[in-house]
């Protein structure tokens, strides 16, 4: 087995060369008219100011940490190959972040483009920008892995407990660069939405989507931003966090390099069927939303259903037939799906609970409002009761009752199970804004009400499919986070018990208990905080659109262009600056907290922030959600239809849920994993320095 | 010391006497003119129809109780006590309440016709009225626990560790009762007032307050309801919670009888020093609310101080020198304080967050709601960590480091540090609802402008101490739920090992882990389920109040009463029915959890439940709180004061609110106890059955 690892970078290359394909496919379409163009090159400009300026931004954090490592590393506290990691980790997330974001960028008018000649055309060309997206993600990904593991394997020969205990170090660059993408994406987002609204809609009287708008490329830049970008990235750290945790088990559990080749195996039999299952997403000129949902769902299941019968021989070969592994596996892949059925369930207008909040609008915003955050709440249960199951099996089925680290192996290897075919839910997920964006651009540019009508009916799925893909995006992320949190336990015991201080994990030894109430607390300053900022970010984008409608001569006619990239920049620099706070906490509660309760109160911490972020991350989403789709029930006619006191007060709990959904709710997926990472990367010092 | 318990006894009648002084007092001056005790007299009719069906349904469920757990006792898996223990917790606790909502309904029209003599005597009368719901919470909640160790001792001759073991099982019957008086009350307090709202203001166009309401006097009532009974349920609960954990933890941690005295001895001791305090509140007639505030405050510092001192040689005394756990007492009596002042900080228009909150309101209702639940969410952060600060320092104090079980021992008597000088905390917040109460019948009566000037400022006052007593009720709910929980894993340790199942509380064992999960879920849908429980309930009584409109001929002309009685019934009924499902959650989850998960998971379970609910109900209460006040405080002339789209925004804050610190806030403190009861009496059948 120990040799066969090379199949990793195999599977990278395949996603990649897919991911390529795609993008040419991509490319080959026309982005239509002159006024389709101008419109998408302004998009295109906003997000090469936003990613210009992120990066600037973040390149100073990352050389402040490099150097803080390099210390470490120095004084012996990390590996000597974690800065250099971290700095991998960090620029293949953002180059992910980069590639998804060129090409949806690239992709919108040329949806609406293709989407006038036929609805399948434009499916295909939306869903192949979701794919290049998707498949550079786990490319990438396999790649980073795979490279740093034969570097350690065959040029500093390191056994497998190495390997392992060191590359599990490696999450935090990707975490950090993930932080940034969905904290800053976020902000940026709704900053720029409720500003171009505030200003554009309210004062300046001009419509929604007026090319006249300065803030308005700022709008569409930021659907790119948060949910492409910080989705990717989101899903990288995940992806990567789930195989390097259950690389750091391996040894423990007794599996060596054959447990440490499963994951890899398992994600590149992921990477194949998600190539295959892209194959099965076609549809009929005629189709209506349902059927377009149909094929969308036809290709993730094949995925999924392929991976989950060649894993079987897979696991048995490489495991020597304890096929309770491969329990485990699938575990994780049918949770997954699982997630994402319920977060449909509570986030359509479909269903019932959505219904039901939009009826709640008869008697006005606060009814509204409670019955959003009552929904919010009751919605998870679901995916807790999922999560656990999950968890609960895959611990029992890979032998967790004779050997506790094998039932921890089985746990993170479920999480693998769950991302494996990564490479097609990402690619459903990211085809939303990609069609949102179409849309958007076949309004402003005037096209053919028949365009319209298909770009609408693609755009009304990609809310769908990015309802759904949030749900999978916390479920894999909570149990990456346990991964990690395993690992954790797994590498600060050895340094404990090396430095004569005593593991006990026990809920009632109180730096534990303390542990556990600093990270609930840290979940919820920390959504109090991203949500605070939106409203101060937002506040300044209203001073500049104010400043250009004042200064720019003609903007109002239509004879000179407002200043786009201003309003991008003034997003970008207040999300940067909004979440500084946010982010610092991220990095420094886990470590403070640490030094003074030690590595035992860490493990409390990382459980509340876990368990709580979880939970609150899903109840921000989903009320988001469903008071978003609430609102859109009714502006479809249902009740008195748009303008009645009904849809008013529908638009007061979709404002309310903008940071909650875009914002905080995914924000805390990062932050989940994160803490974990961070703690992971400084146990040695916490075990060496703690107080207690 | 074995014999020392009588003391008990003795602080019992203390408080009672004197609770029966204050009762006098009150009772001694007069109603005030026929339309006052015309409305006195309908209030207090609704009380006690209120209190007539709330007994007849939650007898209905203590008599299920009881039968089932005099089955457990026959099977031998509780004790032979517990069954009565049960009745006697759930009766003297609904005596505390009953009690407390007489004379708060007897001192309401009092208080407002002392006050048209002079402020000091309308401030000394609604005091006297909170003083009576202190001293007989305390004094009951001592009689109680003195009880019962009697007879454990002296009639049955139990030693020192089954008189603990035995006793913490009663804790179950408060807290059945207290979650029927809190959430119940938390409904029906809401219900009443959102439904008088909508129809007698919106529609029929009447003002607030108006007695032609059908619905005004269970307004009244409600107020009572909630903040009354459902309060001084709460503490009682917390009250003697914290008393008969510390009683349980003595003998493992070496004390024996020693350590059990102690925590009766500072009870005793609290009371002495309550009694004393409450002389030094009186104020002069010239007073503003600061002043008043002030002599509030000089009470219960005064009697805090008091105790600490007396405590200190009382400690060294009983613990032969052992002053470790005199810092623990001194924890719990500073981590109370300040607890109450960061509530204070958080909610109060004199300090800057919600003067921010206001603020907020100018750009309408969705950035006071992001505000709102922002100010909420951050303000988890002082609680959190005063509490994890005085566990941390009690139990290292106490001795944590050399002997665990005396650091739990510490952890608890900390709890009762805490609540020690209950009697006159819990008087001052049983104040509020009086001053509040007399402040709506002198506008209803239409007393004096003067008259009515000082009864704001009571008023006034007393929203503010409501606050701070909120804040206290959380923080000792927590403290004392701690305490039950470490107790709980005493007795369930000891019933494993007997049963051969292994006590593994690491927080990697996954049933620890899944059991977490599922207390952060719990707290979740509960919180939800009592917060939609209000929609519900109101909606039963906008019908009601309609038909009596329609149907009682001369209502709207001041000729026929409107049937308050049947509003009352309604609201009463409604709250119970609704909250059948969050109770049965309360009861049933643990049970079910523990029977799957085992008692490993019960630990987690609790865990979950108590440090997710306790941040819960904080934000809830502060986000509340706030919303509440800046409403207040643009009614009060800021911005552009009553009427204006600022103040329209702000009540929507309100709104959403009410229920938020009304209901689901509070209730989560019963929340967090009653889990931890509950598994302490299923302990043994969980221990027994459990799957896992």
């Amino acid at each position: 087995m120990e040799n066969m690892f090379w199949i990793g970078i195999l599977g990278a290359l395949i996603a990649l060369c897919f991911a390529y394909a795609q993008s040419r496919k991509v490319m080959s379409y026309s982005e239509g008219t002159p006024p389709m163009q101008k419109i998408a090159e302004a998009i295109r400009q906003g997000a090469n100011a936003f990613l210009k300026r992120q990066y600037t931004s973040v390149l100073k954090f990352f050389i402040a940490m490099v150097i803080i490592l390099a210390l470490l590393a120095i004084a012996g506290l990390v590996s000597k190959f974690v800065p250099f990691a971290f700095l991998t980790g960090g620029c293949f997330s953002a180059l992910a972040g980069f590639i998804g974001m060129k090409i949806a960028t690239s992709a919108n008018a040329r949806t609406a483009n293709a989407a006038s000649e036929s609805l399948n055309k434009g499916l295909r060309v939306a869903f192949s920008s979701g794919a290049v997206m998707g498949f550079t993600v786990v490319g990438l990904g396999l790649f980073d892995i795979s490279l740093w593991f034969h570097l350690l394997k065959y040029v500093f020969r390191a056994d497998s407990f190495t390997i392992g205990t060191t590359m599990v170090m490696f999450g935090m660059g990707a975490s950090a660069m993930a932080l940034f993408a969905r904290v800053g994406g976020g902000i940026f987002t709704k900053a720029a939405d409720v500003g171009a609204d505030l200003v554009g809609k309210v004062e300046a009287g001009i419509p929604e989507d007026d090319h006249r708008n300065p803030a308005v490329i700022a709008d569409n830049v930021g659907d790119n931003v948060g949910d492409v970008a910080g989705m990717g990235a989101d899903l990288y750290e995940s992806y990567v966090g789930a195989i390097l945790a259950t690389l750091a088990l391996s040894t423990t559990a007794g599996y060596g390099w054959a447990g440490m080749f499963l994951p890899l195996a398992i994600a590149v039999v992921g990477v194949v069927s998600s190539v295959i299952g892209t194959f099965f997403i076609r549809t009929k000129e005629d189709a209506d939303q349902k059927a377009l949902l149909k094929t969308l769902r036809t290709g993730t299941y094949i995925a999924a259903i392929l991976a989950a019968v060649i894993a079987a021989p897979l696991t048995y070969f490489i495991m020597s037939g304890k096929m309770g592994i491969y329990v485990a596996i699938l575990c994780g892949l049918a949770a997954g799906c699982a997630i994402g059925y319920f977060t449909e369930y509570f986030t359509s207008e479909t269903y019932k609970p959505t219904k039901k909040l939009a009826d709640a609008s008869e008697t006005g915003p606060a009814t509204v409002i409670i019955g959003g955050i009552s929904l919010g709440l009751v919605s998870t249960s679901a995916p807790i009761l999922i999560v656990s199951a999950a968890v609960l099996i895959s611990f029992f089925a890979a032998g967790g009752a004779a050997s506790f680290s094998q039932g921890l192996y089985g746990i993170a290897i479920a999480a693998v199970g769950m991302l494996s075919t990564l490479g097609i839910t990402l690619a459903t997920d990211a085809y939303g804004p990609v069609a949102d964006n179409a849309g958007g651009i076949a309004q402003m540019a005037d096209l053919d009400q028949k365009v319209r009508e298909r770009t609408d009916a693609l755009d009304s799925l990609g809310n769908t499919t990015a309802a759904t893909g949030k749900g999978f995006a916390i479920g894999s992320a909570a149990l990456t986070a346990l991964a990690l949190l395993v690992s954790y336990v797994d590498i600060a015991s050895v340094k404990m018990t090396e430095a004569g201080k005593a593991v006990d994990l026990s809920l009632v030894n109180p730096t534990v208990l303390i542990g556990l109430f600093i990270g609930v607390m840290l979940v919820f300053v920390f959504s109090a905080l991203t949500m605070s900022s939106v409203q101060s970010a937002a506040q300044s984008i209203v001073v500049e659109v104010r400043r250009q409608f004042r200064e720019i001569a003609g903007i109002m006619e239509g004879k000179a262009d407002p200043d786009y990239a201003a309003c991008v920049d003034l997003c970008t620099r207040g999300a940067l600056k909004e979440m500084v706070l946010p982010a610092s906490l991220a990095v420094i509660v886990p470590i403070v907290a640490g030094l003074i309760l030690g590595a035992n109160g860490v493990v409390g911490l990382l459980c509340g922030t876990t368990v709580a972020g979880f939970a609150m991350a899903v109840f921000m989403s989903n009320s988001g959600g469903a008071w978003d789709n609430a609102k859109k029930f009714i502006e479809s006619g249902y009740l008195n239809g748009k303008g009645s006191d009904e849809h008013k007060a529908a638009v007061i709990g979709d404002t309310i849920g903008d940071p909650f959904k875009d914002t905080s709710g995914p924000s805390l997926n990062i932050l989940i994993k994160l803490v974990s990472t961070v703690s992971i990367v400084f146990a040695s010092l916490i075990v060496k320095f703690s107080i207690l």
